[in-house]
């Protein structure tokens, strides 16, 4: 299995269903020819804790350790902190698991004393059993705010305090400008040996959106000589997760797979759609994107390897027709 | 009960054996009239928390929910986050349970965003439903440091970490002479209505020395109206509960009741001491200093209270005697 994949793949990835594919990818490319690219503009800081949540979703996941029911978090998880922060007059609406906090309580440690995010997150990878190596996107503070009529919102403020609730009228990536992009994931894409980047089904505009907005990185993926392929996160008009269709909905976009391939655009070679979505394969093809019409939905570990696999054969056929 | 003590009272107290009469004497004296002070000579910084274990297990034990078999931290307590900190790869040798760490990471969050420690522990104290006041003996930094044949060591380093091994030959608090004394300590010395300052069963070097090692707090203490009456930690020459008697030995000391009483010299009026230890009274006697006999070992909410209201009765027949 693991020959199956020799060259080398990059994957774009949020949290909870690019996670999937993430650890889909992990099972059928050599690990170490795999790199995951995560998104930063969700983390903050809370209760003076460096919080990355998409980098730590990927590493449970990756790991085998997360939590199927939340989506994120840690399986066989205990909640004693939160409750008694909760009596002590803390912020309790973010929720953190009493095993999930080690994480952020070490990570704020490390960062403290002057380890990079790169170098933590290869640390706690490799200490959790994870062979393909996790990035974040940049070593730099990049903090995604959501603009709304109300004013703008701090990322979790939105996403977690607010459930989502209020009504988008933009995004915003702080700092990414001047940040610059994980050389890691530089040097990857530039790589001849390079056969693949996936973006993962993530939220377009708050989990890929912010790598996209790193200095060249849009610029590179488009002249990279592997395959931008992006699976849709919107099927049969709904995210599998998320507040995806609701952004849409606000920001006067239709709610279809067809519009997430229009809002990558020309970055993209390929993309990838859930049967249900057939009919308007041909929509997006007009467009110049090649299609692949295979199933999305990952509720198995197999559902997870069966389309990593379909996405790495799409990509081979890029490379037969050039 | 409450009216049975309407006079103030102030409590000096280390941890285990100092709290338990710290929680006895909040039962029979009016709680709004008992101030109990807390040595923060034990207090440090790990894994970028503010700890103060003294403080803490005042707090707990007042509070009912102190761990009873450990004689620090919470009952009920979880340990998810020791365990997936150690898969980290962090630092573990300094136990921090589930719970435990809500105060030391909303500790450290109010600290760092200007508050000091004397209002927050107030607040602790309040949500967790502590009638009497608690406050540290100082706002500002007193560390104890142990010295020994290998050279200094960190307080938590000596008595965590390396469990009371290493031979000790002095103690030293630094920080201790540029230390401001809290003021709410300094008034209620002054305070007309005062009755009784007791120095709880705590060790007298770790727990104890430190709060008299702030700038005039000795003289306070030995110029006060109200008596100064320390109940021992050693009983039949042992410690109830910790490095006490293996200290003196060390410091050429006799491990003794009578050792300690003479240790705190001039300050006290009177010494309180257990049953088994009553041949030595007569020499404490001679130094000068009242003594009372009575059980000392408190195992039952019963004992705390009985050994409370015989302290404050010793204390009242010292205002009888002047």
């Amino acid at each position: 299995m693991i020959e199956a994949y020799p060259p080398s793949c990059i994957a774009l990835s949020g949290g909870a269903g690019g996670a999937k594919l993430a650890a889909g990818l992990a099972r059928v490319v050599d690990p170490a020819r795999l790199l995951i690219v995560a998104n930063t503009g969700d983390d903050f800081e809370h209760l003076g804790l460096y919080i990355s949540p998409d980098l730590d979703t990927l590493m449970y996941t990756l790991a085998g350790i997360n939590n199927r029911h939340t989506g994120w978090g840690r399986a066989h998880e205990t909640w004693t902190f939160m409750a008694a922060l909760e009596a002590l007059g803390g912020e309790t609406w973010f929720r953190l698991g009493d095993g999930d906090l080690a994480t952020h309580v070490e990570r704020t440690r490390r960062l403290r004393a002057d380890a990079t995010l790169t170098a933590i997150t290869a640390d706690f990878a490799a200490r959790l059993g994870i062979a393909a190596r996790i990035v974040p996107m940049s070593d730099d503070a990049v903090r995604t705010v959501v603009d709304t009529p109300a004013g703008p919102l701090a990322f979790q403020h939105y996403f977690v305090r607010d459930r989502c609730q209020p009504q988008v009228s933009g995004f915003r990536f702080e700092g990414a400008v001047a940040a610059q992009a994980n050389p890691v994931f530089v040097e990857a894409l530039s790589d001849p040996a390079l056969r693949a980047i996936v973006i993962c089904p993530s939220n377009p505009f708050i989990s890929i959106d912010p790598i996209l907005a790193l200095p060249d990185i849009r610029t590179r993926l488009e002249t990279a000589r592997a395959p931008v392929i992006a699976v849709s996160p919107v099927v049969g008009g709904r995210a599998v997760k998320g507040p995806t269709t609701k952004m849409m909905r606000e920001l006067a976009m239709p709610e279809s797979a067809a519009a997430v391939a229009s809002h990558y655009g020309e970055l993209l070679d390929g993309f990838v759609l859930d049967p249900v979505d057939a009919p308007i394969a041909d929509q997006v093809r007009a467009s110049g994107i090649d299609v692949l019409v295979t199933n999305t939905v990952m509720k198995t570990l197999a559902d997870k390897e069966t389309l990593a696999h379909a996405v790495l054969d799409f990509a081979e056929e890029y490379h037969r027709r050039q």
